[in-house]
């Protein structure tokens, strides 16, 4: 028998993703509406209310941080906690935290300076509703109010709130977060690498997630082996995510995706499917999602919720 | 005999001020030099080579810390932890990451969707050099290292990490910093009155002077009663700081000040001469450089540096 071609291996192994994770799957859905509810009422309390002096600004924040975002970042904060036998108050904090990252991001990365997007799930981006200027002003606020978030978690003596801090500012700061988006810009257009697409990615959107991930296991005080199983799931899981996320943007409808289809290669960026060719793409997402899973084995059952969540964001369909 | 008018107030205060700290002005030029160079050798501790990858960013975070900047609030910093008897080493992170809030909103707000400036201290702004993107980025990476850097102080019992890091981000948030420059964006063409102004100077220009006096003091681990005095210090010496700023935008040439005079009125921009007229202005500065010497004086001999500093400040002519 021929060995099966690499679209073959990431079906099969993410059908095998799907078989441990059964148990799991009904209820699935009900733990990240559960999560999502209690990330929003947090993130509600955590933010100064809409109508706070100037209201523009505080409007501003919230109608970007609750604009319909899947809160993946804080839900795998939260699970990572649970993994390590933590606590969701603990958490929360963080996981917010990381959430208000997010979003200054994504509003920074639609400014007409860089990405120029209109739109983001739907809804006009925050610089076509407020302006230019209260764009950038509201990005700022939202990194900013991250870090005061953060000083409001738990510190432990192996996890100081110095600790945390560095961690949200090292994966958020100009050597990741950053760095991604500064390396995305400069290559527009440009023939781009194998080698500086993962680069990009591993910087523009594995980083964070594997901060969220870590700052849970760091919110439940997690010995360092755990810390760094959860660290090495994080980036296989973030760079797993970016490989799919390429191959949906490549192969659905933009009815399919709920977002505009094939919008990377339009703006002239490369993809893992542009770069490598499907096959070899959807190899590197099988090989990816093989090491975050192989990556939570010490944890077993109490990784249940990890690994039913990775499951979900690897075998999406949008 | 007549009562002295606001501005004889004024200059007779100033007068006062300058022979009270007499003894320390021939060395105050040294101080201040000598800080400066402390303090930028600091900064190039703390960020990352100019090499690091990408380049970019961190050449242009380079750029604009190292564009010739006065130091103003890391100095102060420095002298408000040795007014509390606390050590240089200490005080300096925290007055580095004050320095990089200041350079990041300078940055911000040099933007054309903001102030649209094209030189800073006769130096192209950060975007006309890297262009809007990357000085978006960059003013980004300056907020986050901020936090970094913030973290590497050493924290006390009464003054955590947790603690050091809400004060920085309490004062550059969408309460302080960022508030303020929203409010001046838009007040610009509206008439604005002298309560608006009294606000946007608040958090402009007084809320993050003031958060590196308290952060200097904090560094120094200083008792509640010292760091009120030296909120009430900051927040006088920002106001006059300001006000003195309004006033020599409006009487000073372009060449006398070393940056265009009258660019304020030119934007449309409320000022105190603008509002209040000369005299009340002058009046003003006088009442806050009185409240900001009176709220030094528990400190006597120990808070010469600081009152030196101050005197240097609001006697300056450009």
């Amino acid at each position: 028998m021929p060995p099966p071609s690499p679209g073959r291996t990431f079906c099969f192994l993410a059908s095998l993703f799907r078989c441990i994770n059964a148990p799991f799957v009904s209820t699935l859905k009900d733990y990240i509406h559960s999560r999502c509810k209690r990330v929003d009422a947090a993130l509600d309390r955590f933010l100064p209310p809409a109508s706070t002096k100037p209201p523009t600004v505080h409007r501003a924040m919230r109608y970007s941080l609750f604009a319909g975002g899947k809160r993946l970042r804080p839900i795998l904060c939260l699970a990572a906690a649970e993994a390590c036998g933590g606590s969701e108050a603990n958490a929360m904090p963080l996981a917010c935290a990381v959430e208000c990252i997010h979003t200054y991001s994504l509003i920074h990365d639609d400014l007409p300076c860089m990405d120029d997007d209109d739109f983001r799930r739907g809804k006009p981006t925050s610089h076509k509703v407020f302006g230019e200027g209260v764009a950038v002003l509201t990005g700022d606020a939202l990194l900013t109010i991250a870090f005061e978030i953060t000083a409001k978690a738990k510190g432990w003596r192996r996890y100081s709130h110095a600790a945390l801090v560095r961690e949200v500012a090292g994966a958020s700061g100009s050597l990741y977060l950053i760095a991604g988006q500064v390396a995305d810009l400069e290559g527009e257009g440009k023939k781009t690498s194998h080698k500086q697409l993962v680069y990009i990615h591993e910087r523009k959107t594995s980083a964070l997630l594997t901060c969220s991930i870590r700052l849970g296991a760091m919110s439940a005080n997690a010995p360092a082996a755990k810390l760094r199983a959860l660290t090495k799931f994080g980036y296989n899981l973030g760079m797993a995510f970016q490989v799919i996320d390429d191959i949906l943007d490549a192969t659905k409808t933009s009815k399919e995706l709920g977002k505009t289809a094939g919008k990377d290669a339009k703006a002239g960026k490369a993809t893992y499917p542009s770069i490598l060719g499907m096959k070899r793409a959807e190899a590197e997402a099988a090989r990816y999602t093989h090491a975050a899973n192989s990556a939570l084995k010490p944890f077993g059952r109490k990784a249940a919720r990890l690994r039913a969540l990775a499951d979900y964001l690897l075998n999406r369909q949008n």
